[in-house]
């Protein structure tokens, strides 16, 4: 059975040579998508964090690279790749720990080096062509997900999720809510407790949203009352995304993801982490080798624009934690007792054959 | 070494019959101090929250009776009686679900009755009394406990605590912060770190206020974070408050404490809950019995006056979780070997003597 979902959200889109990015900072209130002609105006919606979600970041730098290079092509090939590289180099200073960004830009500047011999105008179109295949490799590694996540969800469920790892942050579907996508289409009827995610507030603004356009059951819930909704049974399973994993499975994602992680052991709920499986990026051993970047102290001392902490308090900004891979997984007791178990379980929703899609999650969900 | 401590606030203040409340809405911006001379100046107090904690809207909820009586001591008998009772129900009507409000107000009703063959004036005098010593016998509860709980802190100590069970919320030094500020002014040093407790910013607003006003290291986290300070060793203690306390040990307070209970298991951290004993009012045989108030939708849907959350959100506020007594000591592994321990450790901090006093706290921290 089909379900009529009512929307499922673009965060990017590309359209005849223009980009269209869904301003995600006026959401939930105003759905607002604007035109973008210019890399200038890439590079500030990336900065405001107009467009964000580490794949969303790098397929719209993609793109700005692209209409940064459209009225260049009556240079030279010496001077087109020179300014390839300054504004590559420019884009990528928008969000400096966006790794997707900079992953994708540097996918376009190897190809144009690779391209050198051609005419620059064709460069330009394998530039523009390359983007377009970013933009849909992201799409298919979602629905992967999606589609190695979607049995999990049984009728009748209740899932946590915590920060957004949905639509917004992806070209489609999400890492962490692509199951749930296709759960809800395939007709599968359950309810989703999203954490509002402090302090920037990702799950109450965006996961709320994303999932009420689709028609999908959600309540919006303070982080620290998953644990009371644990103890009444609401929740049957976890899941999240994750910005970085480490060789032996731990994995980095949105401050509260640890915490979660250890009540659903607590009240042996299944927790799982939706990513791609990119055993040849994992570059830290282990999660303690991964450095958690430390953000502004006003974003938890206050509330928009109104002061809510005493004037010179000291704080603690980790925008990561780091959740180790023994917390990962369905069987809690098994995984207590040092069982061997499947790689699926080991470290959550590996879609195994996603192995050729050389997408990088990173630190900008 | 006596530490020179920079101020302790007194929320509550009754000066030659005129009551003073610090206005806890304008903290931690503003440190304004009211006069009340008339009953319906208090009650709106306790209605805005300007006073707010059990033990202190008791406190302020007696003085409001007398203030309301010392215009009526020409009334005979009778019809001082009656008013009274008028009196004390419009006030208790200020915060419904405050047990300490209704109980100082049954005790000065109670006492009145006794002494109806005196002269009006001579009861008047005596309701005066009796509510400066509801006053004092809290300031006395707090610092018993704060001497039970003060060997607990050690130098170097990293502590953290959840919602404001501090000064503000008592007459003075507060049930959770009483060991502190004990351990603060025998020139133990050791930092804080206060949960900001969504979603009214409890910790943020004024528990971070009250432990800066007197010159202890605080640094404020959002919920979220505890996990993660856990994690990098900050943390080697809990401790917190209580609303309610079950026969069995379980203790019910701000939603988030059974999370940070649950935690502190994991990282094998000590938990300490800070309360009176109260064996004799322990009207619920466990935890489960206890009745969670569910609260108002926008607390959690907007900031201050912003919404952030999208319009028609499903919104789940519990206003208190239970944390169950097994989670609830210092030593983690005993706890989990079912071991024999003792009745300190088993429900956190009781003062044993402090049975006569007649206190009860009750859900409006």
């Amino acid at each position: 059975m089909k379900n009529t979902a009512l929307q499922r959200p673009q965060p990017v889109r590309w359209d005849h040579g223009t980009l269209y990015l869904l301003d995600q900072t006026r959401l939930p209130l105003e759905t607002v998508i604007d035109p973008y002609t210019t890399v200038e105006q890439v590079w500030d919606a990336i900065r405001r964090l107009k467009v964000r979600g580490a794949p969303a970041i790098g397929i719209a730098g993609a793109y700005g690279l692209v209409l940064a290079m459209r009225s260049q092509q009556h240079l030279t090939h010496e001077d087109f790749l020179a300014q390839l590289d300054t504004q590559a180099a420019y884009l990528d200073s928008a969000r400096p720990t966006a790794v997707n960004l900079h992953w994708a830009l540097q996918r376009l500047l190897r190809q144009a080096r690779q391209l050198h011999q051609q005419p620059v105008p064709e460069i330009y179109q394998a530039l523009e062509q390359t983007a377009i295949q970013i933009h849909a490799e992201d799409r298919q590694l979602c629905r992967r997900i999606g589609d190695h996540g979607r049995p999990l969800i049984k009728t009748g469920m209740g899932i946590l999720t915590h920060c957004n790892a949905g639509a917004l942050a992806t070209a489609e579907l999400g890492t962490a809510l692509a199951p749930l996508y296709l759960a809800h289409e395939a007709g599968v009827s359950f309810r989703v407790y999203a954490d509002e995610t402090r302090p920037l507030l990702q799950g109450a603004r965006l996961t709320t949203w994303e999932l009420q356009q689709a028609g999908i059951d959600v309540t919006l819930i303070c982080d620290n009352m998953a644990a009371t909704l644990m103890a009444q049974d609401c929740i049957d399973m976890v899941i999240v995304g994750t910005d970085r994993v480490a060789a032996n499975g731990d994995v980095a994602n949105k401050i509260g993801t640890l915490g979660v992680a250890i009540l659903a052991q607590y009240f042996q709920i299944p927790f799982y982490v939706a990513c791609p499986l990119l055993h040849h990026r994992l570059r830290h051993p282990s999660g303690e080798a991964i450095v958690i970047e430390e953000r502004a102290q006003d974003e938890v001392t206050h509330l928009g624009q109104r002061r809510t902490a005493p004037v010179g308090m000291a704080v603690r900004n980790p925008a990561f934690d780091v959740t180790p891979h023994t917390l990962v997984g369905a069987d809690h007791r098994a995984r207590n007792l040092a069982a061997s178990y499947g790689e699926t379980l080991r470290a959550g929703l590996w879609p195994r054959s996603s192995r050729r899609l050389n997408q990088r999650f990173d630190a900008s969900y």
